[in-house]
């Protein structure tokens, strides 16, 4: 997501076009501003073995240190995996073959507000040495953590706890502030380095297949739709164990460099019933077809990415973004081992990569 | 490597301070221009399973189509990696544990000639929702696929047959001329996204471990330094297969970000015995701790990075560049799974990304 | 214009979406491949104080070295700005008015192709020192000299003579070589630092008041034109000298993030007609409220941007693309002191800034 | 200056090689936290005619609304440049004759912490139509303003009031604050797309003639240093208008890629005292042949650019960093038009270019 396009649709309205147009739609999303929280509070009531922690408007408990990481933790739900977690995935390894879950990056791909990816070609120029060598390089200029597949990192979400604009009250996971946290060359802590390298088990969701098209814009993935999906697939939900990452099949995926106004415009995706669920489960990463992976605009007007909030920034739950399911759903795949290691670029938010499913 | 830097020491003189130091030890790599080629031929000379062509300077032979990927392939050595070799590589991994052996990226690592690699920071502004959700993101503009721990694509290098500046005779793998896969905005051939992803076996020789130090710029890896690593590590070089990873350690990599000078002022690595045999091998790819792999400068002064031209641009094998064997070394393992799967940039001559070894 | 772009139109058809329709119209700009360029021959044959040299495909005779400016030469049209010059274009500054001509240089506006133009503000981190000081950066990832109102400089258009593909045979300004002044850091030859800054006397045409509308995509500007400009404008063409800048107003410029995508679409503007006539004034640059300021499509669809060919290439004069006359015009200024100094970024094909008009 | 880099010198220690060793020295630079502020309290105790507004450190008095410009105001001191003060200038220009008084960008220049300035060529490819056009074009990665040389604009300096990390409480020129400005995407406020293009009288103070030497990093140019210059140069005091650029030699520029480390080390410059008479003159911009144009490290320990704090941020006035001066000398020339339009980058926080003197 992007949030200061967000900040300048409801500041400005200046931006040209299409451009415009974008903006718009996104500012609708976020919605109005009188309707209560209330639709939160309910589904945080009880109690949980691993509480999903309330948003601050609604509570000004701190969500730090983290119970089960320990206050100095940066690695999140990464820590899940284990020697014993791999040998597990390790062991649903059957077949050997190698899906490719992530998508080609290239400058045409839907890009939220105004990121950019840019690719330019150096050229060959003369050749050297008695062997006459050539060669290419290329440069990029990207949100290179933040466009096509992603995997978000715990530096990328926070919240706004105390005065609006006060740094040194703006928290993301394990409580860790903007103020200690910023410079202009990479966060000083929670950068994507901090994240092991994810080899899990798989859970495939295909929510899709179940509601026998795609989702639309705006439609919330209820736990009654995963439960759904897991009689269809011959899933168990106690097949679930920690530390597996859990992933979701909308359709929208289709709409990739074929409709990318639409595929931009909002999506289905999970809400915040499902990510308590998640969080019970305890999930190491959450994906989807979709750019959140939760649904856009929530049902709750009044709320902004609040799975973000719940799962990365007070959980430490990665969560992956743009992925691609078509080859594992064609082959009826829906447990697979999980391999995603993402670049350690120091102070990053996040990670592009070629993530893949074995089978 | 650096190509253009290369080029302009031969020709200008302008460079200023460090830059003009490093730019003059880099001409002196490539050497003089009198010598003979005659150190190639009788490497070459015997018939071979699977041959090491001839350079262009020794043959005008073409080395394409290839013999066993075929006229039109674009992937490679990585059509190795099929589910057999997938389930081969997987039945090695006995306790579980991941090594990352890739490189933090980082402005301050060691980049070769001009290239860049900055990370910029975008900041967090007002807050989003009633969750009052904050964020950030990062902007990179580097060499993205060249720097720091980068995998070789097959679009990276080439060689310039026929008469100089010709396009049309710049061949790279499998004979794809620079004419026909050159555009501002990325290769249109021979791209990354044709690399599949990469998970198979791989053996590690220390041969700073047989040395007994690290080895200096310019010191050849031979076949038997090789032996005498299988030998200590109690490995079999029969239980090399094709489709395999082969990385080689100097201990080189000591210098990363400790004396980036001597870093990138030259390396140890293979030459062309160690290439040839490696071609023998049926590779799906070599590596190193260090920034080429290859040893540079070459014993034979007239030839720039020849071990380039004969596995990336002949044969199609990937080449892992800046690796860091630190924990495996540590731990005792030389055999492991190698798993990486590139980001599949369409036209980009390479990758970074975070490659692991698995045991 | 982006030329990747079109080769890319021509050959894939690959490309999503919106963007896809661009490539489309686009490559309908360039026209089929059968014609005859007779309408090329007439208007060069005859005999020229300055002559408009041929294109390749018309004869192969070569264009260099210049007759006025030696055959070392690199700045071309800039040689007009000599000490007597500047105080002639001093002399017609009466009222001390500062016009910009320029436009304001944002992401939004229309760039060609694939252009990129990305600012990113670095954040304000703590303070320093007692006097507590913050601050912020930003970083800009761009085509800085070809997006926007751009300069184009001598570097950026050529010509290919000879086979197609030899850069020994791709020839620029002054019969430089594609082969001796590429590199991927920058061109060795020809790069904008070459050019002086300008500081000239400039006429503005103001087709779209003689016309009493904006021109249209394809329509072409006639020398008929300008001289009903002139006459309407109170002005002589013998009060137009060497060394001085043209400029013509379309009403293109109104299209300006209005309507990007037909701004993008074509225009209207010079063509060899007016181009000859240019040369023969012996101008230093000409200017338009368009984005290549010729004609494009161009009248005889066998050519692809002929006016740049001429001009830039062949005779060494600059082209300001993308500038606005909405504030000179409406004050009935229609000569001015223009003052234009470009930013010296080493071997770069054109500058961006802040071009002013003074009167 | 690089502030992030300051603060992480004050922060970590990770920094390697010549980096560290850069860090180090700019460390060292801001001083140790002891010494009182005393220096500067005395300078500023006197009632002047424009004031020279306190640190907040030694006050909570806020600089704005601006006395001058008001309240609104977002173009500072290029409000000085009036028509009259453009026929001003315009009397001085007597010979014609065109200085270049800034430097060539490349990306060996020097550049202040990990700034980066990279060109990147991308490639002609294959020919277009008839006319066999082909073309290059360039990508520019870059803190663009902030790099060579450089115009400062109102968005580069503010002090932190209140709080530190409250963004509501960093403020810029007329008290805009950081809340109110900051983007990912450029600044709300302040941008240099309001400064106005500078066309005003130049004044060259030699201070390196005067000393008949160069000035060395921490020394401090004297207001008697300026009356002796002007005296040597037979330049009257009184001659200086409000509206004026003024302009210091030091002859550090002359270390200017031929020891960029010491260039970076620090410099001479103007300190608070000359601070004051620059405000009291009614300067527009002030210039210099360094890259901040005031004294670093600055004689009050205490002190991190307190000069750019006064002029920029309290009063408006723009700072040319990193000119050459050396042609203008060579002349004799000390007084000149200073003309320089800044490229309107969209809420950039100033701008490159190339800044021109006549004669």
């Amino acid at each position: 997501m992007d949030l200061s396009k967000l900040r300048r649709a409801a500041e400005d309205g200046d931006a040209p076009d299409a451009e415009r147009r974008d903006i718009l739609k996104a500012a609708t999303l976020v919605g109005g501003a009188a309707a209560v929280l209330g639709a939160m509070a309910p589904r945080t009531a009880a109690a949980q073995p691993v509480q999903v922690a309330q948003a601050p408007a609604l509570s000004d408990k701190p969500w730090w240190p983290h119970p089960k990481w320990g206050k100095d933790d940066q690695a999140g739900a990464s820590n899940w995996i284990t020697p014993a977690k791999v040998l597990d995935a390790v062991k649903g390894i059957k077949d050997g073959k190698i899906y490719r879950i992530g998508r080609v990056y290239e400058s045409a791909m839907p890009k939220y507000g105004e990121r950019t990816f840019s690719v330019r070609t150096t050229p060959t120029g003369s050749s050297y040495g008695a062997n006459r060598l050539i060669g290419h390089e290329e440069f990029l200029a990207a949100e290179v953590a933040q466009t096509g597949t992603q995997f978000d990192g715990l530096g990328h979400i926070g919240i706004q706890m105390g005065k609006d604009g006060d740094m040194t009250e703006m928290r993301f996971y394990n409580g860790v502030t903007e103020f200690e946290m910023i410079t202009a060359y990479g966060l000083k802590k929670l950068g994507i380095e901090n994240c092991k390298p994810i080899f899990t088990r798989g859970h495939l969701f295909d929510v899709e297949a179940v509601k026998g098209r795609m989702l639309e814009a705006g439609e919330e993935i209820k736990l009654a739709d995963l439960r759904a999906a897991m009689t269809k697939q011959n899933m168990k939900e106690e097949d679930i164990k920690e530390g597996d990452a859990l992933f979701f099949n909308t359709g929208w995926g289709k709409l990739w460099m074929k409709n990318n106004d639409k595929y931009n415009s909002g999506e289905p995706g999970i809400g915040l019933e499902v990510a308590k669920w998640v969080v019970d489960k305890g999930a190491c990463v959450t994906g989807g077809d979709c750019w959140a992976v939760e649904v856009v605009p929530n049902p709750d007007k009044n709320l902004v990415f609040p799975v973000h909030s719940e799962l990365i920034c007070k959980q430490g739950i990665y969560n992956h973004e743009n992925l691609d399911f078509t080859a594992l759903i064609a082959d009826g795949k829906h447990q697979f081992a999980y391999i995603f290691s993402p670049a350690p670029i120091r102070g990053a938010t996040g990670s592009n990569g070629g993530p893949i499913a074995v089978t």
